[in-house]
């Protein structure tokens, strides 16, 4: 994960700017000790935001933020993380304030959705594909320091991870993270609903749909049915595959898979002696042709790639918790089953084009977003947190209002 | 390479229809002992050829066989292949006889061409993918036994290699790797011209016309100037790639690759230190958006993938020496660059609509392979090894008239 390139290039520039602050609520990520055995150490806490903003930011008030994975891995310890920050990546809210140089037409109250973040001059950025801007790991995954203050002003806490924070009340948002969407929702309940499309739902749904471009004869296995992986199934329903296998150790979420969301068939990884002779037998004998791979856990990882059929596409979208993990590539066979193994960082979006396109397949039924998700308030993420964990909740959404 | 499986299902039927025997010459790779120290033991030898054919096989009277690196590899010790038999896998030659059930236009006196063989009937056949037929790898690298026999009668000598074990004054045939060529060709010289069509050359600039169809814009790097490497570099100049990087140690073949086939950049890899590093300097410091990887050798194929830029295609095409060699790939590097990491076989070509794309592009002037043969009177073989050994040679065509 290049921690010592993103600590290197971390922005610790002072704003000296920030005049006056604001006091609002975050959930801030302290340092975890050992009592927090190896996870996330996050509190609810009283912040201070800078009230005056610099060039190209904007001040938002968040309406809902989603949970993802991502916000927990990377407030873990040892991943080269600087604490205390401010977490949350998926987020909606209403414009409070445009500092200078905004070039997007927003105003006061206009309501947006946040993605990620880009430096939008790389060579990646002008062929519209931001995922893979040249400073993509240290802008998002470690965001910049000094941005908030502790509630006595003395205590400096990084925020702007991926560009935006959403687990604040009030945060200090990058303009390049921002999609305006007054014309496109009807109402506030579709802009906390929308809060996920900024990352999971398009890395899932744009894995499909704007990376393999897979058709109506292709078999879509997708490892692993979290947020991401319920969007990559969905995906591919929109793509109109004929069939669409859900890989889980959760049977609620296979079941929901095939009941709400499309998945055609169901495996359940429980007790599995052979996982790729059954993801095999289950993809109708020869395999998938598309994998999408959403879980990291190496034994998944590996078993699904054995299971791609000949020519077959497989696409690591989640990244192996153990940022060390090495796939034992077997070239010769790689080489005579034709095989493409791709990676796909946030489902390859330009979200300026693709997080329209994702509510307008939630307008025809195409995508029910809203059957994946789960309000909480954001001082119980606790809950939140315990939810996801133990598999009960698919998305959880925190609600600041 | 599968070399249990390839033995079990390498098909030892006794040919009872075989009543008289044809006297013929060919190149018999016998059982490499220890004073062959590794390498192959091929020997002109006299052999006698069944005059009566079986269902769908044809007598074929070679004009030309090209030499490629697969067949001195597949008669290496070690590799699960059965001797005595005759390799050779590119070639060309007239018609002798049509044994019954051929279902191709064939009369005796038509010229051919030989590709590779096929079952014709698995879905990747239907798909007209027929380098990933399920049962490639036996049909083609192990061929069957007993088609040939010793001079004396009483020796069987293994062939169809490939389908056609082109290494052979006559050779008995299947239909499925022939490729009627008489409203193609204009005279015996082209025969002899385009035999290396059939692998060689479709592999190199099929990965590029086939597989990755690069525009314009993009970069292509190819490791390794063989016959494969060099079709590869033509393939791209066909593609109007803008950026061509040709790749290997021997300096004669980077100029070769300049000057005649349409490399615009060259790189040496003799004495380099940090290959990546220079690798990606010659392509334009971003690295190439695609490598073509034809050596396998495994510092080559390494240095080449981390050379890659984000978002860009690898190609692997050369099968490593060491058939168990394994590239550690690093998923959370992979995932963030966005690669694609692709094997292709025989350029991902359908021969029956390729080779006769290749032999338009041979007559535009676009793919000159007359500056890549060197004849060789099939007699002389153990010469064109050599010269091909030491890099003298790109591609040897055995004549056999």
């Amino acid at each position: 994960m290049a921690s010592k390139l993103a600590r290197a290039l971390r922005i610790t520039k002072k704003p000296e700017h920030y005049a006056t602050m604001t006091p609002s609520q975050a959930i801030v990520a302290f340092e975890p000790g050992p009592e927090h055995k190896g996870g996330a150490n996050w509190e609810m806490t009283e912040i201070k935001v800078p009230s005056e903003l610099g060039d190209g930011e904007l001040l938002v008030e968040m309406v809902a933020s989603g949970i993802c994975h991502t916000d927990i891995a990377l407030t873990d310890p040892n991943k080269g993380q600087t604490f205390p920050m401010v977490a949350g990546h998926e987020g909606s809210g209403y414009i409070k304030a445009v500092g200078p140089n905004v070039k997007k037409s927003l105003k006061p109250g206009d309501p947006v959705l946040l993605s990620f973040d880009s430096c939008g001059s790389c060579k990646e950025c002008h062929e519209k594909r931001p995922a893979y801007c040249d400073t993509f790991i240290p802008m998002n995954l470690y965001g910049e320091s000094e941005v908030f203050k502790g509630s006595d002003e003395t205590q400096s806490i990084g925020a702007k991870f991926f560009g935006h924070s959403s687990f604040a009340k009030l945060s200090v948002v990058k303009e390049s993270t921002v999609l305006p969407v007054k014309d496109l929702i009807k109402n506030e309940d579709e802009l906390k609903l929308f809060a996920p499309l900024g990352c999971g739902v398009q890395t899932g749904a744009g894995a499909i749909l704007n990376l393999v471009t897979p058709g109506q004869d292709d078999t879509v296995m997708v490892c692993g049915l979290g947020g991401v992986g319920l969007s990559a199934i969905m995906g591919a329903r929109i793509a109109g595959c004929k069939r669409i296998v859900a890989v889980d150790k959760v049977q609620e979420r296979i079941d929901l898979a095939k009941d709400v969301f499309g998945a055609t068939h169901g495996l359940n990884t429980t007790d599995l002696t052979d996982l790729t002779a059954a993801m095999k037998d289950i993809s109708g004998g020869r395999g998938p042709n598309v994998v999408i791979e959403t879980t990291g856990f190496p034994l998944v990882l590996e078993a699904s790639y054995y299971a791609v059929d000949t020519r077959g596409a497989f696409v690591q979208v989640g990244g192996p918790a153990d940022p060390h993990y090495r796939f034992s590539l077997d070239v010769v066979q790689h080489l005579f089953r034709g095989i493409k193994l791709w990676g796909c960082v946030e489902g390859d979006s330009f979200p300026g084009d693709f997080i329209p396109e994702l509510i307008k397949y939630y307008r025809e039924g195409k995508l029910p977003v809203d059957k994946m998700v789960r309000y909480y308030q954001a001082a119980d993420f606790k809950t939140a947190l315990h939810d996801m964990h133990v598999g009960e909740t698919i998305k959880p959404v925190l609600v600041w209002r």
